[in-house]
């Protein structure tokens, strides 16, 4: 099995990623996020680059039919229904719902990977689901895309990957065949093993959202395994996969 | 002292880099290979980022004034005079020449960080001594940028810049406000400092270039402070700096 982490979405190659299952991770906080709102029930969510493509998505499908999701600068967007918190997706307001997602860096490192031969999403709240998912697909490259922040390194992300790195390590040994980033990955998962929680805490982003006021959204986020989901990207729009379901 | 480290050239924000002193680094072979032609007399690199720019300042300047240098995917380019080898640079060749620098990663690099407040090259090879002039100079904001691989993460680029946020750190010690990419760059040094010619021997990139003959530039480019040069960019050009001329 050949492992590669790209620590950023601008080091996807399209073509490269065809027959490759691809885990992207957007810790805080698309993957939380969507793992969260498939697990109370929403019936797939749509993820964009921008803006202008959630809205003319929006008028496609029409209004009443959708709930517009998404931040910018980790706020909600003005109009969209909901913002980037999996807090505001565990009511019922989302279930069977189809959900326009459009986040900074989450949504547009699946689109950039949407080539991949299967693409899931993976933070900590549901790393060995995703990670058993992946082992039991029939692929012989897994890479592992961290979402960034902004297009730049983000710690929170690689730290998850290289979590993913050393999970997979213990699976396959020495049949893995890991990629100059993804041992460095594990290497920098191994500084922050210990304390998942303070090292999210104390991260540039962690901090960054703290201050606008979702420090309770740090504390779920870096819960590992709390929730049994595999999301999939299946003709564009993530479902959960059914293996869970 | 505020200390950034860029992963790769994708990361740079031109604007953000006009108040910082930003270090540029790629070990394999554009910093190694700069030092080399300056400590042998050249008299100014201009690096460009396409071969087209390449002809086309050879044109403006006149060819019989210019050694026209570089590489794609490691090997030198055709009608071009010399390659990327360190080892093409010691002779008489290059006295008082001016270069025309194309290569895949680092003259890429340093053309998009050229808005930098100055912009200093280092690699091994010259570690200390643009760390010293760094230190010197006036700036509130250090940036390590690593030129990558083709766009992708490179283990030996991201080694050399954890080894300068290791030096920075012994020399500001908690007036150093480390970003979090910087931290993670100082845990992947960690991990290999012991064995810097070794890291470089079985990194990804090393072995490519091994693979193309180039053994012996690995261990010249694994050497630490051997050279006493601190190329600096001024005008599009660099020149070898005059505090250490």
């Amino acid at each position: 099995m050949k492992l590669d982490l790209l620590f950023l979405p601008s080091e996807v190659r399209e073509a490269q990623l065809e027959k490759q299952l691809v885990i992207v991770t957007d810790v805080l906080r698309a993957s939380s996020t969507i793992v969260t709102a498939l697990h109370h029930g929403a019936k797939e969510i749509i993820p964009v680059e921008s803006l202008e493509d959630a809205t003319r998505l929006m008028q496609d499908i029409g209004r009443k039919y959708v709930i517009l999701c998404g931040e910018r600068e980790g706020k909600k967007i003005d109009q969209f229904d909901l913002g980037n918190s999996p807090f505001e997706y565990t009511n019922g307001g989302i279930k069977d719902k189809t959900l326009i997602y459009c986040s900074t860096n989450g949504s547009r490192a699946i689109v950039r990977a949407a080539s991949a031969g299967k693409l899931v999403m993976a933070g900590f709240l549901n790393l060995s689901y995703a990670l058993d998912y992946a082992i039991k697909s029939d692929f012989d490259q897994i890479t592992i895309l961290c979402s960034g922040k902004e297009d730049r390194f983000c710690l929170e992300d690689v730290v998850c990957a290289g979590m993913m790195v050393s999970r997979l390590l213990e699976e396959f040994g020495d049949d893995l065949e890991a990629s100059d980033a993804a041992t460095a990955g594990l290497q920098i998962y191994n500084q922050h093993q210990k304390n998942i929680p303070k090292m999210i805490k104390t991260s540039d982003h962690g901090k960054y959202l703290a201050a606008l006021g979702f420090g309770e959204d740090l504390i779920y986020c870096s819960q590992i395994d709390a929730l049994p989901v595999v999301p999939v990207l299946e003709n564009g729009r993530i479902v959960k996969s059914e293996q869970n379901s």
